[in-house]
Parts: structure tokens; sequence; C-alpha cells
């Protein structure tokens, strides 16, 4: 018998985010869960994502506001990103779930995915078994959970949020406002505050044997996790080592801060939280020093890797995270 | 070898129409097909549905004149009905594909199964491989096809088709405004006059040993197959038999007629056309002499069977059906 944390069971990792950066890290580990079974070593690996539910932008804002429930692309996002590509008919309906609807009528904007996840959910009443079943639609090598089972919303006090007060701190209401603030964010926080985790996500971080932070918009889809009171204490408590890792460039709602300031972060929500490793692009931490000195901060050592397109463009390479997160994560 | 025709083979059965006296049918070939393959003497039911696409009612009506296409929503009635329900998984998914939106946002009204063949039609370009794609989702025991790739609308002359002119005969436009009017339909033609007939359905007509038609709204789901030149001269050339299935009830757009009429019907929209069996339910049958007599001009026998539910409402059976159908189509 082997359990959780047995050398010889798969290992389980557990990767919490939102939405592209998310999907970096599930699409590299959904790449290297793919080598380790193909390899003379197998070794199962065992990926749950862990996904925001506070989105009310775009079409999920919108599916939100006439409909209630989850908002559904981020969720849609993580599921397409553990789907599998080799077999035709679930790669096809992973496509399909993308497929947005153009033009300007009602349906415009609404990818397929957004509409079969909200009315999975209509129809089962239970958002994890909804999941679960898109899962099996699209072939997925993981499990795709909410941190929560209810929607949050999203609220950040930022300095200078409203462009006629540039040096007032005024209270930002809603995950896509606050993603594209031009002020500085100075804190997040949830509404209601204390949203009840899902029960699933709480034991898969129980079982864990990695929990990986990041990338990803850091207030919008990193650091709420650690805003669900029982998830950031199963966070604290978990045996699982925890990797952080960071992003390739600054978005909007984090323009004001440095790479160690986004573990700074991190630490400030979850006060005495330990990390194992953060890892980095190269290029993007330039003089590595600063970083290093965050992350002894947080009791992690740096780990550098080329990990960006080589195109140049601020996004994660699958293959060359994978690569990144199995010299991390230890062979197979 | 075995070839079409073969008796070693499988039997292949078409079967024409549109919404619910489609399914119905489909629901019993369902059905015969399980009893066959589980049976001593195994022989393989080969189904294929032929569904009209000149709706524009609800759903299908707002989807085709928001974003063109073909109409979904018959196309999906026949899809769950051809679906795996034995298989958790495939059921799941066709009830997914009929629940539909409530209340009275955007989405209300839409069923999911139309929307995702909506985005499936968008994503592949062509609506047969899109209808494959939905078949395999849901585990179908047969292929649906439509019977032109381009999407159709009926017009109808109708006495009393305009209330306030009750003796005039007036061009009623619109499926959906032909089947419910409470005049008396004289004729029925498509715009285009002569649509393109679906290739694919051309040749299970060129391969069938049987085909059926009905039950199902007579002039709105049964007679566009005949009015479709290519698809009515591969049903008067076929070598398959073929059967009519009468319905329980008159509807809105046949009040004015009985059943021999529906029979007449047919021979009128495709002259000469001659037919081996006419199925219909004794008691909605009453003095079965006039539909004897209609069957007989036709060139078909009659077969009475119960193929109603239980509980007197007018709709078919699934089990009933099956049994009367196997009676016709012979054991395997």
């Amino acid at each position: 018998m082997s359990g959780p944390h047995d050398a010889a069971g798969p290992l389980r990792v557990v990767a919490f985010g939102g939405g592209h950066g998310l999907s970096a890290s599930l699409r590299a580990l959904r790449l290297l869960r793919g080598q380790w079974s193909a390899g003379r070593q197998r070794r199962e690996l065992e990926v749950t994502a862990v996904v925001t539910v506070g989105d009310d932008g775009g079409s999920s804002g919108r599916l939100r506001a006439e409909r209630g429930g989850l908002p559904p692309g981020d969720l849609r996002q993580a599921l397409v990103a553990l789907a599998d590509a080799d077999d035709p008919t679930a790669d096809l309906t992973a496509r399909l779930f993308q497929h947005r609807f153009d033009g300007n009528g009602q349906l415009s904007g609404h990818p397929v995915g957004n509409l079969t996840l909200l009315g999975l959910m209509e129809l089962m009443g239970d958002p994890v078994d909804a999941l679960d079943h898109a899962a099996r639609l699209l072939g997925c090598c993981g499990r795709v959970l909410p941190m929560s089972r209810h929607a949050v919303s999203l609220e950040a006090d930022v300095l200078g949020g409203d462009p006629a007060r540039p040096d007032d701190v005024v209270a930002v209401r809603g995950q896509h406002a606050v993603a594209v603030t031009r002020g500085e964010v100075r804190r997040v926080r949830l509404l209601p505050e204390r949203p009840v985790a899902c029960a699933e996500a709480l034991a898969a971080v129980e079982a864990a044997d990695w929990l990986i932070f990041g990338p990803g918009s850091w207030f919008t889809s990193v650091i709420p996790h650690l805003l669900v009171p029982d998830l950031a204490a199963a966070v604290s408590n978990s045996r699982a080592k925890r990797l952080v890792t960071l992003n390739l460039a600054a978005e909007k709602e984090t323009s004001g801060l440095s790479l160690p300031d986004h573990l700074a972060a991190l630490a400030r929500y979850l006060p005495g939280l330990r990390f194992d490793v953060v890892l980095a692009d190269g290029k993007a931490v330039g003089d590595p020093e600063p970083v290093h000195r965050a992350a002894e901060s947080l009791g992690a050592r740096l780990s550098l890797a080329p990990v960006a397109v080589p195109d140049g463009s601020p996004r994660h390479d699958p293959a060359a995270l994978a690569a990144a997160l199995e010299a991390v994560l230890g062979p197979p």
C-alpha cells in the first residue's frame, strides 16, 4: 500500500491560481506527467488545480450577473490546460470549449465552454460534480476545483485608484477593476470576508506533496487563495513542500511591484508561511541578489531557469517550465 | 463480405423527420438495436436520422437569426434520442444538451445542446463533422444528418391563414407560423425551392434496407424531405422498403387532416412513390377501413399495433414502438 508522501506512490501536486498563469503551470505539469508515465522510471503525477472564483469581467462577469453561480472562465481555462491533447475527440472538445462566439449579438464574447460549465453547474447543482464531468469530457489528466463553491467579490485599497485623486487610497471594487487599475494596490480583501473553502480542495492540499503558487496576476489570482481562511490554514498546516513560480513581467495591477515585493506580499497575507523553492526566469530577474534575499526570508532557495517562450514575449513555455519543474520536484 | 441488402450484414434503417416524432422513432430504434445486439441471434441495426433544417421558432429561430447556420434544435433532439443511456457520462452529457436556461436573460430559452452544436458547427465549418463529434460525446448508436447543409425556409398556402380573411388562401411564411396556423394547409414549399441535399444523407438512403417516415408534424417535419429534389429522387430510387408511421393525434397544422389524408399528402408531394407498410395505433385509427384503403393505394399493407404510452396521452411509447417496428422489420 502506498499512501500520501510515500516516495513509491504518486507525486501529488496542487497548483493555485486563476487565469493564464495557472494554465501555464498546468500545461507544464501535464507535459511532465506524460514524460514520467512514458519514461523508464514510471511515477504517477497527480495534479489538482485550485482556482479563484472572483472574476467579474468579460463573459464570466456577464454570466455571473445574469445567472449567478461561479464565474466559469478561469475554471474552463484550467480544464483546457489539463485536457488530453493526444486524444482527437478530447482535443476537439477542448477547442470547442475555447471557441468564443464573435460578433455583437446576445451570445457574442461567450466561449462555448463557459456556457457548457454554466449549464452543467445548473443541471448538477454542485460545481465540483460539474467540473468532474467536464474533466471527463476533456480527458483531463487531473482535477480542477474551485477555491470555494460560492463566488466571491474582490476589493482593493488602491493608491491613486481614482485618477482624479492620485494621492488618495480609495477602495476599488471588483476583480476586473482591480486587475486593470493604474493605481498601486495596497491591500486586497474578499467579500464575503470569510468564504467557505471547497472541501475537496482542502483534502487535496492535505494530501499534497507540493503546493505551487503562481505564476499569475498576483493580487487577483494568487493571493485570493490565502484570503480563504480554511484554505490558508490548510496551506500552512500541510506537510507539502511549497513552490512559488514568479511572473515574467509586471501586470497592470502589479506595475509598482518588484519580484521581491511579490514574495513579500505572500508573507504579508499569510504571515509565517514558509516556502521551499522560488522559481524564476533568469532574464526576468536581472540582478538575482534582491530576489535571492527575498526568497531566503521566506525560507526558500531561488531556482533560476529559462522558462519563457523563445520569442521574448512574457509567456511561460510549457516545455521549458516542465523541465524547470522537474528540476525542482525531483526526477520520478 | 457482407454488403448492403445482405441478410447476414447489418440492417440499415434511415428515419426521416424533425422534432418529437423523429425522437420517438429513434428511441424505439435504439431500444431495438440494444435488444438485437444482446439477443441470441445477433444482428446489427445501423440507424441514420435525416433531419429537417427549416425550424425558425424558439431557441433555434433566435440562433439562426442571430448567427446563421443550421437551426440546431431538431438535430439536438435526434442526437439525444440516440444517446447511450447506459453510459453514465454520455447520459449526463445528453441531459446537459437538454438543459434549457430558464429566466428571462440573454441565454434564457436556449438548451445547452443548441449552443454546443452552434459552436461546433462554427468551429468545424461543416455541420456533418460537427454532428459526428456531438454523436461521439453522446455515445450515439447511430448517425444524425441534416437533410441539407444549408438552412431552408418553409412557406405554405393556407386556407384561413389570415384569421381576418377566413375564406381566402394566403401564404404563411416560416416553419413555426405554419406549424401553429389555425387555417387549413393546402400546400407547403421550401425556400430556396431546390436546396442541395446532404450527400451523406443521399448515401445513407442509397444503402438503406428500410426508410421510415413519421411520426411527426406532417407538413413541417415529414413532407419537407420530399421537397429536396435529390433526396426525393434517392428515396424514389432506393431499393429499400418504406414504412410510414402515422401520428397518434392531429396537430394544429394538420387539424383538418384525417389519417388517410396524411397518406394522400405523401403521394401528392412525391407522386408514384410506393410504400410497403403503414404502421398505426389501433385506437388512434378507429375504423381501420379508410386507413387500410389509403395504405393500399400506396401499395402498402396496414399494420396495427398498440404504440401509444399507457396513460392515454398521444405520445409513442419507445418500447411499444420498438416491438411494433420489430414486427415490421422482421426478427434479427
